[in-house]
């Protein structure tokens, strides 16, 4: 069995992710996690939770190694100001970028079989005059390939073919081109990364009712079906286009692998409300495996260590589950 | 303590909406139910399925009575044509509105207290030559009034600022005058039919994270913000526009009362998950009280007794909860 080195980025330095890594390190993980992070604000906000830390530089030349609980190993990288729990900095901005980008070079290269990612600012990154548009951007930037955002919570995956779009330009970005490019990553790393021999898709219409056969809206007749149609004959299991508020039923989700949605707000709403404190965000479509919580940096939280640590174990269970070495074990 | 009597329209004949109705006729209820049918339908239907009938006829100068279980007060509309299970037939569409309208009818002259509705097949309808786009806006120009939409299920409301809209005209049809409007009527009929003191509102923003400050859509910032904050100052008690994929959680719904969303596959899709089977469809902003289940025809379950009661039953009780005499009694 191979025993997996996973990078793990705490983000927002005054936010709750360096809680949250502190948390995870006091459990015994099957992996050794690397944070890449400033030693010292790891100890400072230990100590301020209350919590035992030991700190074990990380080394490229050994191989990875088991950290008994209450250890973490750390690839350091220097803050540019001290943090203050609660206080955005835009001074530490670069920081924070340059932690992500250790992660994903380290994945590129192998160092790290995985990264997993605890949440960013993005105001204050923006604020720093940093052009910021979100951490899977950053990260696809660096890698080169198409992301493709994907939830899932215990019984329920939803990806998405568009993202971070206002609603009225949702339609006009819906293209055959688009749907074939996800559809197809969507399918290709369903196999690859989950171990589905067959991934069985549901796909959303984009109108209500998908379309009501064109009476609320033609994009249905004329872009998904032909789409889908196209992508069926390549052998991939599409259903659909569905309505989207009957699909998140029994009768659809019980045989099914995931749900696409048109967009954030059409499939996000159920994910995170079944899977309220158990969900990952997975970027798919990328040469490597990467994973984040749901939520967001909680700057209140920050120091209180009344952050759940749930979305983050998840995240981690996620990425090990999606590596090479456990497909291999199934 | 009064004893109500409420129409039942059991809709399209060749569906599941006959069988759901004698079903419920099974039980012993709080209230007179009267069918508005075709009462050869209905016995046919009772036959195929196994169960007693007894049927009673409608007399108006009657005061309402218990009917014992398995008997069923009709008011009688002939069909065209007889209904065959699973087979539409244009002939019969005139019929199907027939029976809404006396029920509608008999809501607005006080014969009943209330209108339970199972569902018609829009499609028939219109291959008949009427002209109809659904159950709600075929009572509201009955009665008058500005329909609102409203779907709950055992813990949770959502209501809609727009309903069966193609997506691509959802932007542009939130304007503050229907805002304005739609939340007027929802906070005075959720005081008025659900004796709620002051009803807490969640609103949903257009754009994914509520438009994150402009960066993802600017209706949030243009429209929704300052409409709130003038139905604020007239004492409504509104919190948002709150970010849809996150209000969907326990932190958000366990202090409110409703959440309104800007369109359908918003809010619908969370909604009919959580209440699968026992979720029902208010139509509040009309001077009648009028519930309906939440699903469609079903024609392949007709007279198979296979289709589920939930959502009649829930709609009836919810239609009796919302009753004048039932608030009085609280």
């Amino acid at each position: 069995m191979i025993f997996p080195r996973i990078a793990l980025t705490p983000g927002e330095p005054a936010g709750i992710g360096p809680d949250l890594c502190i948390r995870l390190a006091q459990q015994p993980q099957p992996c050794e996690l690397v944070a890449i992070a400033d030693p010292e604000l790891l100890r400072e906000r230990a100590e301020q939770l209350g919590l035992p830390l030991t700190i074990r530089p990380f080394d490229r030349n050994k191989p990875a190694d088991p950290v008994p609980a209450g250890g973490l190993t750390v690839l350091p990288v220097a803050l540019a100001e001290p943090a203050r729990c609660g206080r955005l900095n835009p001074a530490n901005s670069a920081y924070v970028l340059e932690t992500i980008r250790l992660a994903t070079q380290g994945c590129v290269d192998n160092t790290f079989a995985a990264m997993v990612t605890a949440p960013v600012h993005k105001g204050v990154i923006n604020d720093a005059g940093i052009p910021f548009s979100g951490h899977t951007e950053f990260i696809a930037a660096i890698t080169g390939g198409t992301p493709v955002m994907m939830l899932a919570t215990p019984g329920l995956r939803v990806a998405l073919v568009t993202t971070h779009l206002p609603l009225s330009q949702v339609s006009a970005a819906i293209s055959p081109e688009l749907l074939t490019n996800i559809i197809r990553l969507l399918d290709k790393d369903l196999r690859r990364r989950f171990a589905i021999i067959k991934p069985k898709i549901l796909v959303c219409g984009l109108n209500p009712h998908a379309g009501e056969n064109g009476h609320l809206g033609r994009e249905e007749i004329e872009i998904i079906e032909p789409t889908l149609e196209a992508l069926r004959c390549e052998g991939i299991n599409l259903y659909g286009p569905l309505p989207a508020d009957t699909l998140f039923t029994p009768k659809y989700l019980d045989t099914a692998d995931v749900v696409l949605a048109m967009y954030h707000d059409q499939g996000l709403p159920v994910l995170k409300h079944k899977g309220f404190g158990q969900a990952v965000n997975i970027t798919l479509g990328l040469p490597i495996v990467r994973t984040s919580v749901d939520h967001g940096t909680a700057l209140e939280l920050a120091g209180t260590g009344k952050a759940s640590l749930g979305s983050l174990q998840f995240a981690l269970q996620t990425a090990l589950d999606m590596l090479p070495s456990h497909q291999t074990r199934q």
